[in-house]
């Protein structure tokens, strides 16, 4: 794929447990970041619950939305568990035990313990594409643009290493940050300048307020380095001239 | 409204920074868990851009959709804060500078400090509902169905408390939660049996690991106190019976 086009995802969160509060959703940064060091930008995130039409409601939109869907939740053992089925409705494909992943889980449990709980991870959309699991056994899965991973946040952290080959990524996304102990309607204006004159950087404000310092952190993002470099030279020369402080964040 | 009645609301999260990784959303869990102890269930979670044309076409769809929509980020100062332009495109009304919210902030900021940026923050859809902060002086507000709040967590947090007269919740969720030292699969479909005969009451299973331990936390959820009763006694005899341990979680 040429370097020059522009990759996107999207992520479904899935699950009762992040919509009732209970449980504080870390997996949309911890995939986010790792897409964007891989050329991918995330468009857009959803948080649904485990309601199959739901699912393929929502996965059928976004997969034809946006490049690449990961999908996270919803491939364990219990009944709340509908991922794989979800995904298998929304392509229209079957739903069936899959050998190599039936494999895998034979042998990762000691003998007799293969019980049916553990079975039905096995089960997946039709000759779908397995994703490895180097901390529990039980692999996650990939069908054509959708990828399936787990909830657990450390067992998915430990899987993405093993999707690199399979996501194609487009010009890295670069940043740079610049904090300043300030305040936003400080620097408000000169920064709306800077933007329209810097179309292709994306510059972001964020306030903070982190161990009793406060201030704001401007972010650049661009594919061009260049064009960065530019703004971030446009900020200095304004932050200079106003005297305001850079903060190390 | 009647107490019998279910109410739902989606949370909308405008934010670039959120989607490329870099800021981890703690809203959602923060808003989620105050709507619900007010008898409001969550039904949906989206992440999207600072984009206006995304932010219309979303809350349209979210507003229509669900009784209530809570927006986060987007109301602050800067080029990028586009929320309230949004929301009143989105409603086909004037974005205009709003009275009373003008007064708060000249009020708010010495004299002589109040800039332009800041000037811009009172500027809000035709006839907004106010939304006092008590932490930072600039109000969010309310249209119709939509609550907009700011992105920065401590003072959303601040702002909650005043909403509570706004929100007309239904019957509250109840829920409670037996942690088990075991493995999701050893209890998967035993958990599916009890699930199937007890329709009224959301079994979660979700798998922990935390400080050492490992086991699951079966969540039970209801608006009826007596069904979750019914539904963990079930639980009991049956982890009793399979000499399960209860652990603190």
């Amino acid at each position: 794929m040429d370097k020059k086009v522009k990759v996107n995802a999207s992520i479904l969160i899935i699950g009762n447990e992040i919509l009732s509060g209970r449980t504080q959703d870390t997996n949309t940064s911890t995939i986010a970041t790792w897409l964007n060091s891989i050329g991918v930008s995330v468009a857009e995130v959803r948080v649904i619950p485990d309601v199959e039409e739901k699912i393929v409601e929502t996965l059928n939109f976004l997969r034809s939305t946006y490049d690449y869907v990961f999908t996270t939740g919803g491939i364990g053992p219990t009944h709340d568990d509908i991922t794989a089925q979800s995904v298998s409705k929304a392509f229209g494909i079957k739903y069936e035990p899959h050998k190599e992943a039936f494999k895998i889980l034979e042998n990762y449990y000691d003998k007799g313990k293969f019980n049916d709980g553990r079975q039905k991870m096995a089960w997946m959309p039709e000759n779908a594409n397995l994703i490895l699991n180097p901390t529990s056994g039980a692999p996650g899965f990939n069908v054509e643009n959708v990828f399936s991973l787990p909830g657990v946040p450390s067992i998915l952290k430990s899987m993405l290493g093993g999707l690199k080959n399979k996501i194609v990524g487009g010009q890295p996304i670069l940043s740079q940050t610049i904090s300043l102990k300030t305040v936003e309607s400080e620097i408000a204006s000169a920064i709306t300048e800077i933007q329209n004159k810097n179309k292709d950087v994306e510059i972001g404000s964020y306030p903070f307020f982190h161990a009793g310092k406060l201030g704001v952190s401007i972010v650049l993002r661009s594919e061009d380095q260049l064009k960065i470099n530019d703004c971030s030279s446009e900020i200095k020369d304004f932050i200079k001239k106003k005297k305001i402080e850079i903060v190390d964040r």
